[in-house]
């Protein structure tokens, strides 16, 4: 497997391959990055086969529809996304098999009603692709496209950790200069995860007063038809 | 071993430690980004042996002085940069122990004549840390501080690139949002590594006209006093 982590400022974007087959999935890819995308595609050779978001994002445009029309690759969201140009919409369980790589999509509502987790297991590690619901020492928010302190509480809690302590942490942003983690080091050391209970969690979130995210009036208009933004015709 | 990456807008700190001997290395650590190192060393439980820079460099200010104020640490620079107040000059081929690990510091001139590359094999993979010797994709610059193409052609091409293909290469920076490469994957793609032979790379070097750096004027003097800013008394 090759397993790449990209950045724009502070968002994260996960190539992930199977060398033996050739084959290639971008996680959570920018509109802006597309000729990073295709010159390392060209570079190692590979096929793209999926481009997936783990959430309609509201802080930059996807590169799905671009990567979509340029590589012919599948284009995947969450069943509640509403993005009804994408390839397929994806239920909780569902598993995307690339290769010898088998990729499970677990649904973790919370940050928003369609954010979803990638898991995958290879060489005897787990490996979480979190988005936008688990970050290093701390999670998304909740206060907007309808999301849910109880729900990302429960996702976490309930699901994220179920898996083993040594699972890495690939999230989908991070601000504060810090790139993977594991599950163990987040149950002992994320703030977010020392909460007594749900009650406490949500009251937690419901107090943190955050600004609008930069692009959110462009990105989620956008995102909603796969990144591919109509020129302005005024 | 635990390898974390840390990034401070385009610039990687790289943060290496042997689990079992709970001993700790930083290489290239920022001094604005304090905050961070302490949190991890504290949550993660390491002591901090060593902090080290691959050169003097002229776009932001070393931690060196302040890691060893806070955690008694060994500062360590090469020989060549001129840094009295580091506890030990380094000369080429080095070793450094820690735990179980074996760094070795590699002489590779070119950038600054101050610059080294740190390599370590572990778990039967090479790494080498590659400061602002070899990007991704690219070389550092070679027009200040002693700058010397022709030794950075020869750094790369007879020193670094006499190690295994697939050696991870982590750099000093990245600008176009890239994490990690492999020797392979830069021997066949990096364009600085494609040149026919050493001239060639030494009049692509002397065409690239760039800017200064941002913090160039306060960055050298101030990594030369390993990062201890004096108060500025008027």
């Amino acid at each position: 497997m090759i397993l790449r982590q990209l950045f724009d400022h502070e968002t994260y974007t996960y190539l992930i391959a199977d060398e033996q087959f050739g084959e290639a999935l971008f996680i959570d890819p920018v509109l802006e990055r597309m000729p990073c995308y295709r010159r390392l595609l060209v570079e190692l050779g590979f096929n793209l086969k999926y481009a997936l978001d783990t959430h309609v994002h509201a802080d930059h445009v996807t590169a799905l529809g671009t990567l979509r029309d340029e590589f012919g690759c599948e284009t995947l969201v969450d069943q509640h996304a509403g993005v009804e140009c994408a390839s397929r919409a994806l239920q909780g369980g569902e598993e995307l098999k690339m290769g010898s790589l088998v990729f499970t999509a677990l649904y973790t509502p919370g940050h928003t009603s369609d954010s979803i987790c990638i898991h995958l297991l290879d060489g005897g590690e787990d490996y979480l692709f979190t988005g936008d619901t688990l970050f290093i020492r701390g999670t998304g928010r909740t206060d907007f496209q309808n999301g849910d302190a109880g729900a990302l509480y429960d996702s976490i809690q309930r699901l994220l950790c179920s898996y083993p302590e040594s699972t890495w942490v690939y999230p989908g942003h991070d601000y504060k200069g810090w790139t993977i983690s594991t599950l163990g080091e987040e149950k002992a050391n994320n703030p977010r995860l020392q909460v007594a209970d749900k009650e406490e969690f949500i009251a937690l979130m419901e107090v943190l007063d955050l600004p609008s995210p930069k692009q959110m009036d462009v990105a989620v208009s956008a995102n909603r038809a796969c990144g591919k933004i109509e020129p302005n015709p005024y």
